[in-house]
């Protein structure tokens, strides 16, 4: 099992993987333009986003998705987990820890102050795993949203 | 009243309207390093947040920070209001719509499928203004940080 960066080729096998997630949080999953830009946007000159993945025995199981936010009170960047997705049959081997193993790592040669993500409300086994992670909910705060 | 790009000379000003949110919102202000990183981080090379701020009568009465994030399952950057804020004398004069106007023109120029911020729960008239807006808040969803 190792967790490296992902290469243009593993495309394919997140897409599927982003199928898996797509099913599991009830949203609707990239169509074909929508996949266009995502390749586009981790390996286009300019990238949006950055990608790991975890490879087992040769097959792509999991991804993450980050990239770099930026905290105006610490005056750091934040490391923010964008998607992080291990197929089903794979969990609760300790990929998940492994993925934030190396985030932590990355982050912290990036100088970020703090790493953030979001998790679905209904999502008890991600919210159990994250509080083990010694993680804060940031309860007192209301996230907006205005879509064009 | 006009909103515009920061200059590097603005910077007092934020400064000392930074000092004012950071009371109204009971966090510690930027101290000595934290400022030299805010100004690097608007104007070094590598820049990793953008300024607009609102100028009246040469004064300047408010700014914004900002900077994109990007949605996967949209496939679209996101532009995220990391900060917005006018002073208190001169806020219910319409400086905050003039602020969202021009943001969301930027977030058009820039492709956006959205735009984000947060803000904290008991800030109750920032949440009324934003729901004037036709902005929702996330309730699903639960914001999860890690410090380091």
């Amino acid at each position: 099992m190792k967790i490296r960066k992902a290469k243009p080729k593993d495309f394919g096998a997140i897409f599927r993987l982003m199928n898996e997630l797509a099913r599991f949080e009830k949203l609707t999953p990239p169509d074909k333009k929508a996949k266009k830009r995502l390749r586009e946007g981790a390996f286009g000159k300019d990238p949006l986003y950055k990608i790991l993945v975890a490879e087992h025995k040769k097959e792509i199981i999991g991804y993450a998705f980050y990239f770099y936010t930026f905290s105006s009170f610490l005056a750091k960047k934040t490391l923010y987990l964008e998607d992080l997705f291990i197929t089903e049959p794979k969990r609760r081997f300790g990929v998940g820890k492994l993925f934030f193993n190396e985030l932590k790592k990355i982050a912290a040669k990036n100088k970020c102050g703090r790493m953030e993500w979001a998790v679905l409300e209904w999502n008890k086994s991600a919210i159990n795993f994250y509080n083990k992670l010694n993680a804060m909910p940031l309860n007192n705060w209301v996230y907006y949203r205005l879509v064009f």
